[in-house]
Order: structure tokens, then C-alpha cells, then sequence
């Protein structure tokens, strides 16, 4: 099988395996775990912010993320396809008590003109405030579309002249940086908080990370807690992380093109497919994926009428060549 | 002062007061106060529904008829200046747990392509579900815009299809009757729950219901006590209610006539105001909100730029030309 | 019927009605209501406190009082049988987010050795911090006991000491003010936040406040209207409740008296009745209920094996006489 | 530094580490990972359950495990410092919307008097419903104390006759089997959920287990992503907790006998430590933490009286010796 449903499927390299089975670890409830503690000082200072908070998902990096900008009661603006709107299992309602209003944008783009209409000052105790608008760099469900850095800039300032923050989820920010150069430091000057991943393109299994100043990481770190998200000698996972900022970013740049091979073997104009991810809409889409499944090529399906491919690390050029000759053929 | 800024503001007349007076009470947390079951039970028939509750606001009413159909974790769409999310203080995320996404509409309306292009049918359990659309008729941040009974029953067929319930936000859903003639059945027949409010163009001074299958209902009369929402004697309140709904329906046409002419005053096309609501965007909207103020008119600010008058049951013809003068003159 | 379920059940006497009638409003959630103003400003300087706010029913007050003195992931300490905890269908939970732990006494008394043991200052971002210490006075559930103010200045000593707030559930502080000759300031003087109810011993067909310092109620405001609390033209009823003030709290000696003799009617020691609420045990406390209400009067079950009676202003002497000598044959 | 704060310290084993480096692992959020599936089913088997959920904490276990049987608005009984009570963070509350109700037991022991006495059965739409008794074996702030299996059989009995559920925490299931050689079974028979936990005694590094019939589970699967513990690999963490099982229950009983050595050393009667947890009150509980700290000596302070040590897989019988030489002296 040739798994091309997420780039979450990755399976940990045997040195990886290695850098976690020599971690020095501790207590992290306690903050004792040294290798969490370096690896929260390196995501941290590369986004170019105080203080960074591990998780054992992004989702759980967003939820805490939105929520530290964020009160019950106020609002975050995103666009209709945002991770966080679409794949969260709606906690930022259930579990954070917020409301969310949305654009939509083909390329899930920030579209300034939709969100100034959507923005909602605070006009006194009768109305929702906007306290937040939320982007995703790159965003997944728009096809791993990368985030012009000069439309963030531009969102910055309308933010800043709003009194509202932005959150960054950046669970793929790695494949915004290989695609388009931007440093990292820019990205996250962009974002009050910012939510990254360690499991998805990087490799590494289990693990990510909250962004922010360090007041609200510190609060953070008191309500991961009470979602049942501090785990003790979790430098295991961490170690992981780390291994993988060394050596697994770069990379990405192949699993890039191997998503434009595969847009091209599905009809789709590579020059649209910014990163690692493939999506099309096909009012077929669930029997295509069973189709695929059936010629040993795992794809999914990510709403009623969209597939969605995504190449990783453990895809290489021969089973991109190979996956390409199948769904060329569906 | 001529108080333009919400049809809320009016007071109960002489006689909706002597109704109050003379009404039958019981304990309606026990279910026991004849007037308020009278009220419950009319308002049910009149929109062709099984059963209603009495809720202390519209908000309350609106706050668990959206509740009954979506459970945490799953979403609701709507407008994006719906009433729910711009004006409940984002209770449907705090209080009840839901999200939201929203499609833009300049009057407020159905829009089906935007409808579908956000639904979310249930792809399984990593993905939140749309469990129901709500709509708003008329639609108040919209201008008091009427929704088309032919575009409900579009989104009626497209919701059967989808196994996806409608919440009809029906505040002003006497407005829309007077303006189109629709019967109050027909709007009913489209929704699977509804609010209805007896405080706003119907004059009584306080009470909204909520309306819907028995079951439901049942539950919300639950939940109506755990918001504290389960009032005793309030047959003193469906009183107003019931006098409301004997004369100050067919009334609401003055109301309309006199928003067309502030409209004609303030340079909005009379011909784009459907009811009782004015709005129109100024970029110094609380300037002329301040401005208004100091000539003896009061209007309000809905939005950064949206200035909003609102005629009703206090709002004579000679009000109307007077506030009329007062407006064109800014 | 004679009903001695609740003294919620009482209807508005005719003088009420006509208080009711000539009562002055305006839109109370733009503060305009003058009724509903005086109202507010009148209970809070009974009971020495800064402010106040109206609210549609005393679990409301209640829910919303606890809250402002008790953050989501905080805890109240309160006496097993406590409205809060038992009567209030869960919102401290379900819509504040809290968290209890309960003493318990048979006479819902303040228990101090009790309460130190369970009280759980900042032990860091590890514990659950006890914020407030909830009591009832008088204790509906405990049998309407009064809890004598020696031991709330004993409690208010501990809380201060302990940095923790005191919210005092005074739905019935009119019986315990009548029943003790304590001034309404001396209770006020022992808590941080109260809640009070009109709609009980005092008559009033609806109608609770939440009473303490200015910025909480503040507070408390726009936390109403998220809950759908903040009614319009609801003076209405504020009129009722200043009616009840002026004439019916003095009479409340009145039902005391009568549940004296309907404790002597059911075995119960009338020296143990402070007030106007008759609780006792019986294993057959459910055909106890059915049995009386056979022979024409209404009691209440508010447990498994505990039965209630209540007398209230619409119980005159002889009914009190007639549902004794049928409690009595049961 | 000899660490005896919690058994949650201890850092995985160099056997340990070689498990996981090993472990076949795929991503669990699709259920594909062998080796999470290896555990979900020996745990459940192990406590005669159908099926059983990894999580990254015990937290996260309880808070999913109460709430599968007690819903948003009904209660959970508990005694007064069950960990869910006090040390996760309000989550209950503040996460799952429930309230509590709590007893007082000095050794934390079942209390079936006091039990029957808090417990609310469905009274009705106006009172809170108890749907839970939650139990915890052995109980953390009781001092390590042991539920003996008869009381819970009588507890079950109560519970079955009520319609309620049972929830065992068992994080420290394993020490109360080691201490009364007592079936794992038979402890899970006594409940309807239950947690338990492989980074505490056992030594994994992180990892945890919810418990129960396999629908139940599968919706806590759901819940789990909705709290963002849905994790990918992390079959490197359940080899962890595999090899825990395989070779660190029966060697419970070393911190067992350390225990009550240092008991002993600090002027407890050995003979009321059943497990690895000593507990002891000093009105200096915090200035006796920072002499035994100076001392080269970690211990907790669980209340602000209460001091506690706890034994574990990292502190051999020499560290045990010098620590109690340590303790003794303060």
C-alpha cells in the first residue's frame, strides 16, 4: 500500500528511533524534562518568540493557542476551510466556550476586503468582539496553499490598528519555509501565537507545540493540564522533535515535487500545488478513494466532493511514480 | 426624544397593561399558569408547530432552539451578521458549546452556493458535522431585509436532503408576514425549530418562545431552567403576549411605511427597506449617531459603520416626519 | 388545593397587580428601566452593598453570583443539600465551568472544622483552588433553618484570612431576617456576593437580584444577557417586587407560625421549624405525597425519603388548620 | 537529590528504552498502530472489560471516563480528595460541564451511609440527578490507602439498585492488587469505567487507559480528538507500557516495604501505609518540604498540611535508608 492520506502517517526513521531512545528525560509536569525544555527553547526562539509549550497534538496547540487570545464569548474570524473550523472536533466551542466566523477563499487565502467586513470592534456589552483572526500557513484543506508572506504583513497591521491578535497555525509552516524561502522569524513576527507540528512532514510521531509570549505560555501550561495534556518524561517524544528539526526540513522540498508529479497523473496543474498536499474536487470522491484503495494507493476524502493526496517522508520518487500510474488510470 | 434605536425600547400600552392586570397566573415551573400555556399553545399553532415555550428573552429562545439540533461539536451555519452571532455575546459557544461558520449576504439571504460549499456532511468522527442552518427573517443587521418564502423552501429541500435541521431566528417574523403576506405556516413549515419574540415590532415589554416538535420542546423546558430561564407567575407577562399578538400585527404596516420615509430622508432607496429597519453604512457612523443625539433623535451604531433606525409602536407619523427632518439635515 | 408544595406558588396579591399596572419602564438592557433602577438600588442599600442587578429567576442570580467570585477550573465549597448543588440542574457546572466539594450537615449549617478540612488554598498550577465558600440562608432543603450569624462572622473571618469570598444564596433572607431580628446589613456584611428572590415567601409573581460590589455587577450584566437574562420593559415586575417589599415581609411571621403547627400536625418537633419550611424523613416519602394530595393538599418530595411543606402568603390560618388535620391523619 | 514527590518521576529503564525503540508503530489516530493495540486489549482483558482507549494521561482517562456516565448538568459523588476532585485542574467543570458532590473520609474509603445520604435519584426536571460514584484505588491523598474489595462490592450492589455507574480511578490499580493480591478482574468488575495509569508506579514514562464497554469507548475515542489527545505513533509510548506490565507489578511490593520504612522514619505507624504513599499532616508542611529539599531529600506538599512521600521504581532500598535518615532528623 501506498499511503498518500496524510503526512500524519509517517513512521519514525530508525536514527529517529535512535535520538529517542538516548533522550535525557524528566518530570515535565514539574518543567524537569531537559530535552522538552531545549526543544521548546529551539521552536521558540526559530518563530523568533519568548516561549513555546509542548502538546501531544496541534490540535491541542490550537485549542489552547486560540484560547489564550481568545475569551469565551468573543470571537476568532477564519477562513471556512481552517483546520481549526473544520478538523478540531469544533473544541474551540465545546471545550473553550468561542464563536468563530468565517470567509471563504478557494485557496484559503486571507482575503483583507472579507475580513474588515467581518471584523467586529468591541461596540460595548451588547455585541461579540472579534478578538482574534486565525490563519494557516500552509493551509491544508485549500491544497497545503501557501500564505503570501506580504498578505500577512498586511493582515499584521490591520490587526495591529484593530487591537485584535492573530494566531498562526503553522502546523505545516515548515513547507510555507522550503516553498517560498521565507524565514521562520517572519512568519511568526505575523502571529501573537502560533501553533506547530512535528508529526506531520517532519516525521516525528507523536508531538507539537504552542508559540507565544511567555505570560500566555505559561498559562498554557496550566490548561494543558486540565485537558489531560501534561505528560511526564515526554523528552522520548521530544527527542524525536528535535531529530527531526535537524534533518527532516529541508527534505520537504522532495515531497513537494513529488506532489506535483501526483497533480499531474490526476488532471491537476502542478503550478496550483504549492506544497505537499493534492486536493480536487471530483463529485466522486468516496468511490475514487475505494477505487485507489482497491489499487493499492490509500487516498482520502476531506468533505463530499474532494480528494485529497498528501506526500511525506516515507513516500519516495518510485512509489510517487508508482501512485501517479494509478490514479491516473481511476 | 424620538427613540429610534430598536423596536425594544416600546412600552406596554393602557391596554396590554389592563390585560396584565386581569390575567390568570400559576406557577409555570410546574407547568401550572394558564396564560402562559394559552400563549404557548397559540403561538405553536400559529406556526404550525407541535409545541412552545415561554423564554424570558429572544436570546434564550434562540440560545436553546439552536441547541436542541446541534449538539457540542458539531457547527450551525449562518449569515455572518446573523443575529446569533453578532448579538447573543457568543452564548452558542460559551453557554452551549456549538460552532459556527458563516456565508456573507449584503441583505442577509439564503445563499445556496455558499450554503453548500460550507456544509459538512458527516465524514466520520475526525471532522465536525453541520448539524443545522439557521436563518434570520427579517434578518435585523441586514435592514430588517425579508428572506423569500420560494429561498427558504430551496433550503428546506437542500437541509431534507442533507439530514440537516433549520433554525428559523423569527424575532421579526411578524414583520415579514405583514410586508409579504406569507402565512405565519408557511414560514413555520420550514424550519425545525423557532424563536419568536413578542418584545421587539409586537410591543409587548418582555418575552420570546421558543417553538418545535413536543420532544424537543420537553427538553428545552429542562434546559430553560438550568440557564435560569424558569419563571413562576409569568401569566403577567404571556398577558402582554397574547394582546400583542390580538392587535399588533397588522399595525406593524405603519411601521414600514415610516421606515421608507426615514429611509427616503437618510438618501437609503425607500424601495430597499422591507420592514421596520434602516441601515446604512457611514463612515462616521458614531458621529452621526452623536450628532442625531444632540438634535433629539436617537439611532444606534451596529457595526463600526452601519447606523440603524428602527420604527415601532411608539413611533407616531408625526415622530417619523419630525426624525425625518432632523436626519437629512446631518 | 391546598398547596404547600413551595411558597414559590403564591399569585400576586390585587395591591400588587395595581403596583404592577402604573409602574414606570424603559429598555432595562440600556439601564433605562426607572422601576428596575429602584428596585436594584433598594436591595442593595438593605443589604449594604454597592450594587445590584435584577435577574428572571434566583437560580440565575445564583448561577451568575458564584461565577463572578469562582473561575472556570475554580471551586465553591457549599452544604450538601445546598440549592446551588442540588436545585440548580448543574449550570454551575454545565454553563460556569465550576467544580464543588460539599460538607454536609443535617440542618445545613456552617460546619468550620468541616470546612478547613475541605478548604484548598493556591497550592500552585497542580490543585483546584477553593474560591468561595457558598451558604444558604435560610436553608431550604435543610428544613428552611436559619444559620445563625455568629457562625457567618466566624465563616467571614476564615474566608478573609483565607483570601476566599463568601457568596451568600439568600432567596429566603427575609425569613431569616424576620425569624431572627438580624439586620439585612449584618447578613450582607458576611458575604461578597448574594443572591435574593422576590418570587418566594415575598410574593412577587418573578423576580430575584444579585447583589455586591459595583464592578462585579458590572460584570454580572453582560453575563445576563449572554445567559438571555436581560429583559426589556421588565419594571413590570420590579414593581411587584417593591410592593413585596414594602408589605410583605413582616407578615412572613405569619407563615412561620403556620409551619409550626403543620410540623406539630406531622410529628415533627415545631422547636426545630425556624421558619416557614417543614422537612422530614419518611421511607414512604413518595406515597406520603400521593396520600395528601387524595385529601385535597399539595406537598412536595426533595429526595428519595425527605417530604416538604411550605407555607407562604397564600395559606391563611385555616388552610393551615385543614391541611394539618389531613397531614396528621396520613 | 532522592526524589520521592511523586512515582510519576521515575525515567524509563534501559530495557524500557529498548522496547520502544523497537516498537512496530502506525498512526493511531486511524486505529493502525499494532502495538497501541496490543495494550488497549491486554488492559481491557486485564480488568475483564471489553474495550479500553490510550491516553496521554490519567487525566485525560477520568475526565473521559466521568464523563462517559455522567452527562453535562447530572453529578459524580466522590470522596473530598479524590484526585478528580482535586487534582485535575476543575476539568470536570470546566471540560465536561458536571458538578459534584463529595464525602469526607479520613483513610478515603467508600462510606456507604454517607453515600446513600448524598445520593439524588431522578427526582425529576428540577433537581440535579447523581448518574456516578467515582472510587479511587488506592487513593493518592489518602496516603496510598487500599479500597477493600468488599466495600466495593457493597457499593456496586448500591449503585445497580440505583441505576448509577461506578468509575474507579485506578491509576494506582496496581498497588492495591499487589498489596491485596486481590484479581484485577474482580476490581474491574465493581465498575462501569474506569482508569488507569502506566507512568506512575509502573515506571512507563507517559501513558494511560480508559476502560469500559466498547461503545462507550469508541465515543471516548471521539472525545479524545475533540480534547486534542489524538495522538499519531505513539506505539513508542505503549511499548513503554507493555513492558511495564511485563515486569513492574510485582515489584510494587519493594515500594511497598520502602514505604513503610520511611513511615516509620517520619513517626507514622507503618501499619497504616498499604501501599507506596506515605501521608502525613505537620502544621509545617512547607517549611518541612524546604528542610528535607536542603537536605537532598524532594518530598510534596498535597495540602497545606499535609506532607506526602511516595516510593517508587527509581528509589532503591539504600536511597530509602538514607532518605528516612534524612527524614527522621527533620
Amino acid at each position: 500500500m501506498i499511503d498518500l492520506r496524510s503526512d500524519t502517517v509517517t513512521r519514525p526513521s530508525e536514527a529517529m528511533r535512535a535520538a529517542m531512545a538516548r533522550a535525557e528525560v524528566g518530570d515535565d509536569v514539574y518543567g524537569e524534562d531537559p530535552t522538552v525544555r531545549q526543544l521548546e527553547e529551539r521552536v521558540a526562539a526559530t518563530l523568533g518568540h519568548e516561549a513555546a509549550l509542548f502538546t501531544p497534538t496541534g490540535s491541542m496547540a490550537n485549542v489552547l493557542a486560540v484560547a489564550l487570545v481568545v475569551a469565551p464569548g468573543q470571537e476568532v474570524l477564519c477562513e471556512a476551510r481552517a483546520h481549526i473550523a473544520r478538523a478540531e472536533l469544533g473544541a474551540h466551542g465545546a471545550v473553550s466556550g468561542l464563536t468563530m466566523r468565517t470567509w471563504s477563499h478557494p485557496r484559503g487565502q486571507v482575503d483583507l476586503p472579507a475580513i474588515e467586513d467581518l471584523f467586529a470592534p468591541d461596540l460595548g456589552p451588547f455585541f461579540v468582539r472579534t478578538a482574534a483572526i486565525s490563519v494557516e500557513n500552509t493551509h491544508n484543506f485549500a491544497g497545503g496553499a501557501v500564505l503570501p508572506l506580504a498578505d500577512l504583513k498586511v493582515l499584521r497591521a490591520f490587526a495591529d490598528a484593530q487591537g485584535a491578535a492573530i494566531h498562526l497555525d503553522g502546523a505545516r509552516i515548515w513547507n510555507a519555509h522550503v516553498a517560498t524561502g521565507v524565514a521562520f522569524e517572519e512568519y511568526g513576527a505575523v502571529a501573537d501565537v502560533v501553533g506547530v507540528c512535528l508529526s506531520k512532514g517532519l516525521g516525528a510521531p507523536v508531538g507539537s507545540l504552542l508559540v507565544g509570549p511567555a505570560d500566555l505560555v505559561t498559562e498554557a501550561r496550566v490548561r494543558r493540564k486540565r485537558l489531560g495534556g501534561g505528560m511526564r518524561q515526554v523528552g522520548v517524544l521530544a527527542a524525536a522533535g528535535l531529530h527531526a528539526l535537524d534533518h527532516h526540513i529541508e527534505r520537504l522540498a522532495d515531497d513537494h515535487a513529488h506532489a506535483r508529479l501526483l497533480a499531474d497523473a490526476c488532471g491537476v496543474d502542478p503550478a496550483t500545488v504549492d506544497t505537499n498536499i493534492v486536493a480536487f474536487d471530483r463529485p466522486d470522491a468516496v468511490a475514487f478513494v475505494a477505487a485507489a484503495r482497491e489499487a493499492g494507493v490509500l487516498v482520502g476524502a476531506v468533505g463530499a466532493r474532494t480528494v485529497r493526496l498528501v506526500t511525506h517522508l516515507d513516500i519516495s520518487r518510485a512509489d510517487t511514480d508508482a501512485a501517479a500510474k494509478v490514479l491516473a488510470a481511476i
